[in-house]
């Protein structure tokens, strides 16, 4: 398996070659795995000297060309597979090929402008996050190769969606394994003044595509929010804890809760959840506390509160494999702390963002904390992140998004 | 820990005792698992002897009351807990209980009285099955103790919903577990005349209360029928295989699919499928073809149709652990064979229904069949039952039902 063999295809001269080693997994590659690790490449002194995101052409051992791949001889994964046509051209009409496809898939789902548009690997640009809201877009370019070709990519964006305004949010931690700075910017259009009224489910949220989170807006969350305020009809009692701008509170408002408090860290994001419950004509029925979201659950037990529907939408509490017990941990005392606010046959709803803590991991934690409150409960629903963030089949078990929702 | 304890309350005359054995997971019991299994039980002459159903007070090994349990000795799960108050009695009131917290959670669910009213184990009436039709319901009374009680639950059904007619149905393959007949019959009002029409997802279903599987009609997959349903507005062309009564395909009509194609074994079926489409007025956009699944994805292979949403939702292919390797080669030929019929940039959704195979097997089994049908797919959405048939968490892990939404 060793023999050299001729390229099937010329080479252009501009592009340079790197190459898998023998204990690559080529076959996963060639069935769509996208990313080639460190440890899987040839990387001799010209492979370690080229710019992070320079395009390349990879060829398995025996020289057999593979794909047309972006290299950062920084980043764990080494090289992320653009397009498995290794002649192919990374311009603008290959952007928009990508994107045109990625924005029929959200116009089918959803009736209005309002969505991730592209979901990184899945969507066939590796590394790139761009959220829809109306006519503004935020992109997150979180790969190097993305970050150098961002005109093109903009300019691709522009001509097939036709949005005006492009927001670039470098705040990504991804960013930093990159080696890439995390510096935001207007990139096209105009920076837009003061939070901008998203329309999803029914409510109002206002997005801070500036000073935000992320990019200002979870669209993750879209399927459970609706799931949860379908439960929260008829003139249920809603506690939103780690409520950022209100997501699953402002939804239950929208389909008649009777009241809804949202709990969060961030008086900035509380500011904004108030916007838009005040957008919704809806702000009598809403209230904020501002704190640390264990201190506010125990305050509110103290107080003898209970409410018909409790959620919690932590931070991602088990980000990496070492910190999955700590993780898990945390998350039990969540499940537990907001198991003794749920009235008798009231609904919980716990999530968790934590790639590195799975689906069985996080509900048996969940289920813990809930016994541990002397509670018992039926599981309703585990939901995930939704349709408009694919995952390539090769990275399910990835899946970093779980919602599951219990009557207690 | 084997020093005999006196029980901590009077124990009624006429409720036999059965005892855990020390190996028994009297903790897992106690957190709410609700079996136990043979291996568990002292199963000595007396217990040996115990009439099928036969309502008993479970002691752990120290002789301390668990619970009331249903006793079968003939079946694996040797007792099934009723309830954790010993002294609990079994009457219509207790009944009436349980039936009313499930009614309060379907109608917080449901606008219309068509969905699963009590699913076992989760609704706290172990082994009972009751699918509700507006004011007729189907019971599966799948355990001993619940065919010996069937007149005082019917009771309190009726008492608690206001339904008229109730149908026994039999034919469960459980009911053989437990030693029962497979005689069924109408146990309160009347047979319907004809199949009835179901509301679901804006589509209209005819279920066959008598001659039909099952209960007649599947609502477990109603929020994976709403899923599929919303990617086929736009007048995309369908195909629902394995298609029963039109689960799929009408639902896809009902939401402006241009066309829709069903295909099952079941001639019977398919003309209750046919039946919905001209309640709904859509017989014009409707077609049936019977056979064998497999032979009509060849045939239509073979005469170059495509589709733009094409949907696979089989019976249980790994029924049992034994079957797991059979099953998984079987989806992985439906998905295989399935593949070829979707049209570029068309949506495929798989089911399985097997407890056996868990999800991850599932959905490798369906991305390894799509590759051999030299396609590539995006993962957009996995789905399972509908909140109708929640699970008890300690028994979540066989959560049977997988859908699997991929673009291609």
């Amino acid at each position: 398996m060793t023999t050299p063999q001729t390229p099937s295809a010329p080479q252009p001269a501009t592009v340079p070659v790197v190459r898998l080693l023998p204990k690559a997994n080529a076959r996963a590659i060639r069935h769509g795995f996208p990313w080639v690790y460190a440890n899987e490449l040839v990387t001799d002194r010209r492979t370690r000297g080229l710019a992070p995101g320079t395009l390349a052409r990879l060829e398995d051992e025996n020289r057999t060309p593979m794909g047309l791949v972006a290299v950062n001889p920084n980043s764990k994964i080494i090289a992320r597979m653009l397009d498995q046509d290794p002649e192919a051209e990374i311009t603008q009409a290959w952007f928009e090929t990508r994107i045109a496809r990625a924005l029929a898939l959200r116009s089918q789902l959803y009736d209005q402008p309002y969505y991730r548009l592209i979901h990184a690997e899945a969507d066939g640009l590796p590394g790139v996050i761009i959220d829809r809201f109306g006519d503004t877009c935020v992109i997150q370019p979180n790969a190097a190769w993305a970050d150098a070709m961002l005109e093109t990519l903009v300019a691709a964006l522009q001509s097939v969606t036709g949005v005006v305004n492009v927001q670039k949010n470098a705040s990504g931690r991804t960013r930093k394994l990159e080696g890439l700075d995390d510096t935001s910017a207007t990139v096209a259009g105009t920076t837009p003044e003061g939070p901008l009224p998203v329309p999803m489910n029914g409510a109002t949220y206002m997005a801070d595509l500036t000073g935000g989170q992320k990019t200002g807006l979870f669209y993750d969350q879209r399927p459970n929010h609706a799931f949860a305020a379908n439960l929260a009809r008829n003139g249920a009692r809603v506690l939103d804890v780690f409520a950022h701008v209100g997501g699953f509170s402002l939804a239950a408002l929208a389909n008649d809760a009777s009241s809804a408090l949202a709990v969060d860290g961030s008086a900035p994001a509380l500011e904004l959840a108030e916007a838009g419950a005040a957008a919704m004509g809806m702000q009598d029925r809403f209230a904020t506390r501002q704190g640390d979201a264990f201190d506010v659950l125990t305050a509110l037990r103290d107080e003898g509160e209970t409410f018909d529907v409790v959620i919690c939408d932590p931070p991602a509490f088990a980000p990496s494999r070492q910190a999955v017990e700590a993780g898990l941990r945390a998350y039990e005392r969540v499940a537990r702390l907001s198991a003794q606010l749920v009235a008798e046959n009231g609904i919980l709803g716990l999530c968790s963002c934590s790639h590195a803590a799975d689906l069985n991991q996080f509900r048996t934690a969940s289920v813990r904390g809930i016994g541990r409150a002397g509670r018992r409960a039926m599981l309703l629903h585990t939901g995930f992140a939704g349709a408009d963030h694919p995952q390539l089949p090769q990275l399910a078990e990835s899946g970093y998004l779980k919602s599951l929702f219990f009557r207690l």
